[in-house]
């Protein structure tokens, strides 16, 4: 077996037996130094072989000058040597048997000039060769915390008194994966303050070989984790990330997720920096709305979205409805607006409910929602006892407790209670302090079973992912929804390639494209005639017997209006021969040289809702579905929404309500409501026709489309595509 | 002098140099004696005297059964006893010569019943009696730092061996206000987390005599604090606010504020929790925004910006670009997705800077901005060589430096330096940590002048408080800029009261409403007929020789157009005379007992943009004007503006860039430019009726006013004037 047939296997990697350091180095103050000081200084049970040439013993173990030179070959080796010399050695790796690597190294692909990109280039080849998991270059290494295995110079994991993972705590890990080192480990860190447990960080450098999303896939299937923090600079295959978000969506483990470069400068320094190119984040929003991945902004705030699915991941808020329960009017207030910001609802608690809670509370206590109970009755029921109280009610679906965790000698009285309510309740309880928690107070409620909040916003934050991730998830997995609602036969298929490769050039007007188009049916196959005079023009009109418009059909024309090569609403004869020769004089005016292929005479579509739809390709995701509504909507509310494919008809018709202006698609102004049936049909139709010819299709515009009122359809009234440059062209 | 007469002193509530403990208890585990516990164990100077008959001493200080027992008349008395005891107790109070109380008891307005509303009223009446300086009821008491006076039993401020004041630090103060204890005093958690020098934690509860906006009136005054954080939960006087508002914003002391009850969940909390009514949120914001009032979402958030103006707040930035350096590139990504989320700048910097940064660089640095310089480089010229480097470009007005606190031995190296900097530096320089600092990093680098963050969005956002808050407050520093800016004279505000008086309805239909705005210039005085039959109406119409419009005018009939009452584009006289008998049959049927004064026949408006203007009351802050573009941007986008009143021409101006829909006003799709100085002129003159008429008029409105093109100003096709219910009726 060559190692070309071996699938590179991530266990060799972050669970090796035996570990060699190339570079190692026992100056504690140098980078090779301090990865084997941070390595030794672990229980790490494998073996650790320092490779250098310069010493016999580093930080007590048996130096080698070569990894060839070891008793027996090494899982895993770390690479940190310079750059131009990672290929030869990743080679001599490959020959001595070992199986993964990480390389360490900076000077690739992220470097400026083109040589680093060459380096990376050849040490990817070396590693297809062998067959072997690598991690990197330009990666900071990894921890994993089950097995103190550290290799990384990482300040984060030094050796300390605090243990790695909070002491017995089996159940409820994330991990971490980025590409970043720096901001990968810093995760740690706030998870540690936290006192969650992080079972793996994983720093994937610029990723010649093993993407964020394969070491997602590992973690996915080793099934330990409850979350997984995500930091991604770029999504190198749009297969991988599909594959790898189902799964994590089907097992239900929740990837929060922070994409770097947003903005134009923030895709700057991706670019730079792991070499990454950002693809446009449009795109990635879309991608991560449809498989339930979970967007943060801030490192602490996915850690405290995280810390929400580890303690309550299994038990979910069925709907957004929260109950808040207080010492503190002020910090209920708070906690309610947040909430509602968040998307969250704070209903008034049922009479029964409140009777319960009335009971408890003085006079100047108030059980409505949120139940400020007062400091007296907090002391006197405790917060177990009120929180209990409060998730009785069928009004509520999560609860959220106010508290001060200040001092945990307070909350030591209440261990038991509150404990037993973690292990018991149905509805999530998550935990705000609004003062700041001691760290004796956050171990306590951690091990209680609680999340504790120091943030009011990200706490209601977590409550609303809880609850979105829950619908979406369930939704995901209903019995199989048919995705490609519209049966197209294979002719269909077949014919519109047929006529793609039968045009010369890359747009297709719409006298071009309505054939394609109607082979999937979208729009009428040919709504008109295409004339060649004026004359013919006016006698074509005749026949229509209604208003018709002209649209002169050129392939190089494909902004008709701006050129002036389009009249609407003409009625006489005189009138669509004076048009006829205004739209041809006006398009020769545009575009002398445009191939003209003649003048689309068409009848006026019924009016009513206009609808902008179209098919735009992302650099990374493909084909990405993108619906608007007409006018002011589109042009200055910048309202629309984009989706990627395949799209089933729920998906077209959550588009739909997405919109802000959704509701102009009901009744409105007695306006009856639109026919949102049949423009959601449109919208998998032209889902299925972009998806089934993704390669020959850069993008689609449907613009606009005529939404009519319920029962009366659309109507298709232009059609734009342009073909794809990389596409199959005609032999 | 009587009491009355007197200012009450707030000097003697928050410097006193003798307390009274009405209700001291040796008992630590009381409420009453955990505020002898923290009132005797900081070293505060005054005297401090228990009153108590149970005991002849508490906690070593000998204790009176009486204030009156006292040999001197305390200047602050804390009351510490059952509610319904208050009113007599502070009577006592008064009668000995107190100048000051705080209340802590509660069971006042915010207790269920009306019983504690009365004795809360009782106690303001003997308060306004003697003239005292009176903190509560319900409050949580406060905290001196300066004067280690803590008469307080929150566990915030228990002695402990950590000071209450960095050591050393008597510039860069903050003061922490706010309705709710609890709340108010984990500020100080958190600030003093942040190494942040508190001076005052004022805890106001029911504010029954002394509201927030006093308290932060006394500490403007005295001058001390670079920031005022507030916790609102109601703003009791609009007048107040906008004094207290103005002198701070002269003064240059942000006021970083969170109000409490922007949700209805939460103004609920906020009605039971300290008897606040919250007004209307968007009104609050539109006051915030006016007066500079910088909005905090979290605690923690609050405090961070804070921290950027303690170190900052005399070298504020001068625009919104930002220079972010780093040593990590994931983290200088993120930053500057953030930057770009809070509406700040990331530009590349010039050529110049570019060079002095890449002599430092190794290959795999980028200058661009984020400027990664790689650790390697930070470590070579530290990150305040890199930072003045970055500083020094012209394209940046403020930097952002992202790195690593974990470890102070690091930045022990470069204390000098950062010093240095941060003392030198022209432009303002934000530190975000992505790992979690040291304690002692947080120290040195506090001690260095800078601002330390943990989180991403929040240092971000500071950036972006300060750049606004600079712009702002020159505009506002301004030479004096005309605000009313039509000149009325007194005899049009005679005029209108005096036609106000003649009506006796609430409501003003079109025909009676004209002439009173007419006095402002505000629309014609009578642009059109008032005719009572449907050959009158032709005649009108024949009169005007073009389309007009036909209204039914009836006070009773606010919505005429919902009643079927109007009639437009009509140009026959059949067709007059038959709409006629329409809006009369019409409005018969909807309001058959309607006062019909006739029907308005007015010439059509010529065609332009429809702009909604209004004037709306606010329970708070009185009357505020809003202005809509018409359509389905009012109706379903909900993009209206809001400003309170007075208004000036600049800011009625930036009312309509203020807009999502802004660029609807300039040039659109072959549309000319609208005549935006006409309108603002119009919202001036409304805003000007509105203010001299604020008691007598509840809401006004000119729906739609039709904005012309430029040069042509606007046509008011309608208005509706809705009188106060409490306003001056004809005698």
């Amino acid at each position: 077996m060559t190692g070309a047939d071996r699938r590179p296997d991530l266990a060799a990697l972050l669970w090796p037996r035996s570990v060699a350091v190339i570079g190692a180095s026992p100056d504690a103050e140098s980078l090779r130094g301090r990865i084997m000081r941070v390595l030794t200084g672990h229980l790490f049970e494998g073996k650790l072989y320092p490779i250098t040439r310069s010493h016999a013993e580093v930080m007590g173990l048996k130096a080698y000058p070569s990894i060839s030179d070891l008793p027996e070959p090494a899982d895993l080796a770390i690479l940190i040597i310079p750059a131009s010399y990672v290929p030869a050695e990743l080679d001599r790796c490959g020959r001595a048997g070992v199986r993964s690597a990480v390389v360490l190294s900076s000077g690739f692909a992220e470097a400026a000039g083109g040589e680093g990109a060459g380096l990376q280039d050849e040490m990817r080849a070396v590693v297809e060769r062998y067959g072997m998991a690598v991690m990197g270059p330009n990666s900071e290494g990894f921890a994993n915390t089950a097995s103190a295995l550290c290799p990384t110079f990482s300040p984060a994991v030094e050796p300390s008194d605090r243990p790695l993972l909070p002491v017995g705590r089996e159940r409820g890990q994330v991990a971490v994966i980025a590409q970043s080192g720096g901001i990968g480990f810093s995760f740690f860190d706030h998870a540690r303050a936290r006192e969650m447990a992080v079972r793996y960080v994983i720093t994937t450098g610029n990723e010649a070989c093993l993407e964020t999303l394969d070491f997602a896939d590992f973690v996915l299937d080793e099934g330990k984790v409850s979350a997984l923090l995500m930091l991604l600079e770029d999504v190198k295959s749009a297969d991988t990330f599909r594959r790898v978000a189902e799964k994590a969506l089907k097992v239900g483990v929740p990837i929060i997720v922070n994409k770097i470069g947003q903005s134009e400068a923030g895709a700057r320094a991706a670019a730079s920096h792991t070499a990454a190119l950002a693809g446009a984040y449009d795109a990635h929003r879309a991608m991560f709305q449809r498989y339930g991945l979970i967007e943060g902004r801030d490192l602490g705030e996915m850690v405290d979205i995280a810390s929400g699915f580890v303690a309550f991941g299994t038990r979910l808020p069925a709907g957004h409805r929260v109950g808040i329960c207080t010492a503190s009017g002020g910090g209920g207030g708070w906690m309610a607006d947040a909430c509602a910001a968040a998307g969250l609802e704070v209903p008034e608690l049922d009479a029964a409910t409140r009777a319960s809670i009335d009971v408890h509370l003085p006079a100047y206590g108030t059980s409505q929602n949120p139940v400020d109970a007062t400091a007296q009755a907090v002391h006197k029921i405790g917060y177990a006892g009120l929180a209990e109280l409060v998730a009785a009610s069928p009004r509520v679906d999560g609860l959220i407790v106010v508290m001060t965790a200040r001092n945990p000698a307070n909350l030591e009285r209440q261990r038991e209670s509150l404990a037993r309510l973690a292990a018991q309740t149905e509805k999530p309880i998550l935990l705000w302090s609004y003062t700041l928690p001691a760290p004796a107070s956050m171990k306590l409620l951690s091990e209680a079973g609680y999340p504790l909040f120091t943030s009011v916003p990200n706490c209601a934050r977590t409550m609303k992912a809880m609850a979105g991730y829950r619908a979406l998830r369930e939704r995901f997995l209903r019995p199989i929804e048919v995705r490609a609602a519209n049966q197209v036969d294979a002719g269909a298929r077949e014919e519109v390639r047929n006529l793609l490769l039968a045009r010369s050039g890359n747009v297709l007007c719409e006298w071009e494209a309505r054939p394609l188009l109607a082979a999937y049916g979208i729009g009428a196959r040919h709504p008109g005639t295409l004339v060649q005079s004026a004359e013919a023009a006016a006698a074509a009109a005749r026949a229509f017997g209604k208003p018709v418009a002209l649209k002169v059909q050129s392939p190089d024309l494909p902004h008709k209006t701006e050129a002036g090569a389009v009249a609407l609403g003409l009625v006489s004869a005189d009138e669509v021969r004076a048009a006829y020769e205004r739209v041809t004089d006006s398009a020769r005016r545009y575009a002398p040289h445009a191939r003209v292929l003649g003048v689309l005479v068409q009848p006026m579509a019924q009016p009513g809702r206009e609808v902008l739809l179209g098919i735009k390709r992302d650099a990374t995701f493909g084909p990405m579905l993108m619906v608007g509504l007409g006018g002011v909507q589109v042009e200055v509310y910048k309202d629309v929404v984009l989706a990627p494919l395949p799209l089933s008809r729920p998906e077209a018709r959550d588009m739909l309500t997405g919109l802000q202006g959704a509701q102009l698609l009901g009744a409105f102004r007695g306006r009856p409501e639109a026919d949102v049936d049949a423009l959601a049909e449109l919208m998998v139709r032209l889902a299925q026709f972009a998806s089934n010819h993704a390669t020959e299709i850069d993008s689609i515009d449907l613009n606009p489309v005529i939404l009519h009122d319920k029962g009366n359809g659309v109507s298709v009234v232009d059609a734009l595509i342009v073909r794809s440059v990389g596409g199959p062209r005609p032999r």
